[in-house]
């Protein structure tokens, strides 16, 4: 019996994702019941064999659906048959405070899988997702308009997480579980049109497929992967840059920063000042540069958080704006 | 009499866009005879009246579609009614010489604007393209997928050349001519879906904005400007990197450059080693980077250019492809 490649394609992403993984280190896979955590799944446990490694199937009811605590029983049980270790279904509460239901669950998800991490010691959390799902977040990304940050899409590792199947296509996880004969689950939030990530996998990528030509997840994918290394030098040399900074720092010093360094420079420095990261747009950015760089006697630039920023005897000041009335 | 905004908003572009330019200085405005030509053309005669420049519309007959010659004679005179105080019309032989259709115009337009500005000693040469141009181009970018360069658009300045209506809407500037009665000429290319730019324009933007939510050509432009920025600054340490390393390039010098400037260096050697550009992938700069920070007794990297890449003694060396047979 020969084996299908895409069962092929699975097992190498993960044999690649955890060559550095010795035996007897606990490696978590988080296992929705949808067919790319399934694949993932399947082919860890079967890895296992070879890397000796301890394997935990990991579920987490979020208790949003109706049903949810039955089909994480189902998952769990799936796990098991699949042959982990060990499974694990965890319930949570999701609190959405302020995010939309989608952060807010993922949000409880991390937490479960922080904490199941942390207290297996494990050498790896696996996340199934795939190349479709990192062309989906870029183009998610395009449209808040955040620069290359928002383009950079997922990493393919951070902290214990790791995305052993960012190269493959979600086509290819559903064939290996077809092949194994693995029942997949589909999550009916993956259709409904309400989510912006559901509109963008079902009209906007096949338009694009259409329209520029095949392959364009795989461009995208491509693309955030090169953002990324970018995006996390010119993090680096702004935090550099910031840290040679006086506080306040001379305008002076800002001036003669490269623009994409000042401008991430301004943006750390608001977030230190109390800004919230999530309202802080640039053109706040762009204004307070231009206190710097283009300063025409400006009085101050007001930022979200009840901030104000000014330019004063050749320092950029940021303070708490003054309580109106 | 009132200004109406749309008229208001394209002279406030060319004048902010000239605001360094003193009187009795050229400004060149290249003129097809599309809405957005016509209007900067329009709003340039304007503002040359408190700039006390000598405005020039020049436009390019690209000899490609049939009744090409009238038309670049309406445009002449068209552009001598709005009040340019000199018309310039020049026909050029479009030679694809492996080029598309499109990239070759635009290199014999340029190479035209290019002598115009030289000899009349042109403080600028001015570029009709608008926000919704930008962000085609940063879309078909995205469809190449050769990282934040393809996605970082069109500069607004480079050489003579300026672009002063990126900031707005195409429809501004249709809306600029009808209110001021400027006939303006459809260009049937601008129609034809066999250009991928059209499809893009008439089938993939639509859909973005009605899925994504309106805005999205904004959106594209206002990452373009961010990633220009951040693209020049990495561009400019790969460079400064490239010039500090001996030749050919120690792979212990390579292996402590950041990723994302050490990607950069290893494509700049290629090039420097006649590599075609239009043929050099991001594929085979990972598989010469490859060599210096992954190298397994890999033996050579083939790049396009009969050219061989392979490390020896601690060396990167870059030479010909020895002759097949």
């Amino acid at each position: 019996m020969s084996l299908h490649p895409a069962v092929a394609a699975v097992r190498l992403a993960v044999r690649r994702s955890l060559a550095d993984v010795g035996p007897g280190r606990t490696v978590v896979v988080a296992c929705s019941g949808g067919a790319d955590s399934l694949a993932l799944l399947a082919a860890t446990v079967f890895e296992a064999r070879r890397g000796g490694w301890h394997v935990v199937g990991a579920t987490v009811d979020h208790g949003l659906q109706p049903g949810s605590a039955e089909h994480a029983d189902r998952v769990v049980a799936q796990m098991a048959g699949l042959g982990v270790a060990e499974t694990l279904g965890a319930r949570v509460q999701v609190d959405a405070g302020g995010l939309g239901p989608e952060a807010a669950a993922r949000r409880a998800r991390y937490a479960v899988l922080e904490e199941v991490g942390a207290r297996l010691d494990a050498a790896a959390v696996l996340l199934g997702h795939t190349r479709d799902d990192q062309a989906e977040t870029v183009l998610l990304g395009l449209a808040r308009g955040s620069g290359g940050r928002s383009l950079a899409g997922m990493r393919r590792s951070f902290d214990r997480y790791r995305r052993p199947l960012l190269d493959l296509g979600r086509d290819d996880t559903v064939t290996a579980c077809q092949v194994e004969g693995i029942d997949v689950w589909e999550d009916p939030h993956n259709s409904d049109p309400a989510y912006t990530r559901v509109r963008v996998r079902r009209r906007v990528l096949p338009v694009l497929e259409d329209e520029l030509g095949p392959g364009v997840a795989a461009t995208l994918a491509r693309t955030a992967d090169q953002l990324r290394d970018d995006m996390a030098l010119l993090d680096d040399l702004a935090d550099a840059a910031r840290a040679g900074l006086d506080d306040p720092p001379a305008v002076d010093a800002l001036a003669v920063l490269p623009t994409a360094v000042r401008r991430r420079v301004l943006r750390l420095l608001a977030l230190e000042h109390g800004a919230p990261g999530a309202e802080l747009f640039h053109e706040h950015v762009l204004a307070v540069d231009a206190l710097v760089t283009d300063w025409h006697g400006q009085k101050w630039v007001d930022l979200p958080g009840h901030l104000r920023c000014r330019r004063e005897s050749g320092l950029l000041v940021l303070e708490a704006a003054p309580p109106i009335g």
